[in-house]
């Protein structure tokens, strides 16, 4: 539905590297401890760039390695980020691929989605929409985390292939049964997902864009399945390549970016914001063309 | 080392659910949101248990999840309880289960062990002598979270085979090559470990307590890897069954305890910081024994 209405397939990576953040971040940064100046100027910096880009975005996916750096100053970033996402309208696709037992867990489904109820009241969660999920630990360990994602309505991204080159250690793997350990994984994104009233189910599959001959061969294993395609530009991925992606509607597939568009001033020339504000529309019509 | 001067391989875990915490716990909570009333609870409660538990352990591994789920608050508790076990003389084994590629695995280096050089100054990691890392992205991914944590003396735990019912799921799939999933991560642990002068790996696995007969098959593929044994207690896990962790010492095995130390009292009677000294020393003696 989102899709639909903003007309776009494209999920803002928000991946801030406190080095290079956009010059107007360094602006009103304040005193206090390097841990806050820094966390405050990520924010800033996160703000400029959804301001810019999010109109041509459906979605954000703030990686979330990057707040927690930051340590305490860096979590509450995080939550102000996708605060200033959801204001102006994109899902919050949190990326932690986090993955535990049981209890360990269902507290990550309360830290990313709804929250926790103490003696002391309700401590709010993130409220993401969705979130990467890590399956090395098996179905029963994803289902404390979906779980949560489904009582806050939202879903979940299963790390299928991913985006790098040594993903093929342990994910191409071949198997007594045929197959690899990818093809096993799509199959329990098959199995967990439940298709919605659109035709997508609620647990999607991360699958490199650099990586296409893979999407194509998993897709049948998953054919309700959104699916999140990092590693478009820095990475090296051609969105031209993902149609795949699309099978089940244009919501099948979201093609993230967040280095080739946060950084597009430094190859195109211009100002950061109308830079990134160009790369990220460049993308939207590309994969809007092929879905 | 540290296992022979305090003659104990318990790894005594932190996994504070704020609705069962200690009593004195509730004591001296003070104002404020929820998060905060609870974060703090849960330092006082993590304080309470190392002070009891922890002169029968070596260290302690906060479930970082439990933190999270309460937010900023949550992960400045997280930092004050591992400055606490650090004062107490004991290792801190942060049990994140982190995996992502490159860029976002330096950033979770950075969040644990050393920390981030940013324009405003240096912001302090975790500083923790080890973590739990998941590695289903292959090794290109470990090397950045390797990398911090040797620049900070410290090792990595490898998931090779969890203690839930299903880590069959993905761990034992059967391969073409032979052996299972969790063999070739055995490998890879045994590969990426180097090893230092009392013939301990800064590389070690995490392979559940529950699986003895896994725990035998996999130590020859990682012969000098520490191997951390999550699931004794709670979990139907027998220490007596642990014996191949030690075949490179008696520093090869760290068995680890959360609930059935935290919640001794409940079963035993008592107050909660007598019957948990009670639980770890006798953790404590059993595993010494067979070591």
């Amino acid at each position: 539905v989102a899709v639909a209405a903003r007309e776009s397939q494209v999920c803002l990576g928000l991946d801030p590297d406190p080095g290079r953040l956009w010059p107007t971040a360094h602006e009103a940064v304040g005193g206090g401890p390097p841990e806050a100046r820094a966390a405050h100027a990520v924010l800033t910096h996160c703000g400029a760039l959804i301001d810019a880009a999010g109109p041509a975005c459906v979605a954000v996916k703030p990686q979330v390695a990057c707040f927690e750096r930051l340590g305490a100053p860096g979590w509450s970033a995080l939550e102000a980020v996708c605060e200033h996402a959801r204001t102006a309208g994109l899902l919050v696709l949190a990326d932690a691929k986090r993955g535990d037992i049981d209890v360990s867990a269902a507290a990550y489904g309360q830290a990313f989605f709804g929250g926790t109820e103490t003696p002391w009241g309700h401590v709010r969660g993130l409220e993401a929409d969705a979130l990467t999920v890590n399956p090395l630990l098996g179905g029963d360990a994803l289902a404390p985390l979906l779980a949560a994602a489904r009582a806050g309505h939202g879903g979940l991204f299963v790390l299928v292939r991913t985006s790098n080159p040594g993903a093929a250690d342990v994910q191409e793997l071949p198997l007594v049964e045929g197959g690899d350990v990818a093809g096993r994984l799509a199959q329990l994104v098959g199995a967990l997902g439940e298709t919605g009233e659109y035709g997508i189910a609620d647990v999607g599959a991360v699958v490199g864009a650099t990586a296409p001959g893979a999407l194509a061969r998993l897709r049948d294993r998953m054919p309700h399945a959104p699916v999140l395609l990092p590693g478009v530009g820095a990475q090296g991925g051609r969105v031209e390549e993902l149609a795949p992606a699309f099978a089940p509607g244009r919501a099948g597939g979201l093609v993230t970016a967040s280095r080739s568009v946060a950084r597009a001033h430094e190859a195109a020339g211009g100002d950061p914001a109308g830079a990134a504000r160009a790369e990220a529309e460049r993308l939207r019509a590309a994969a809007w063309r092929i879905s």
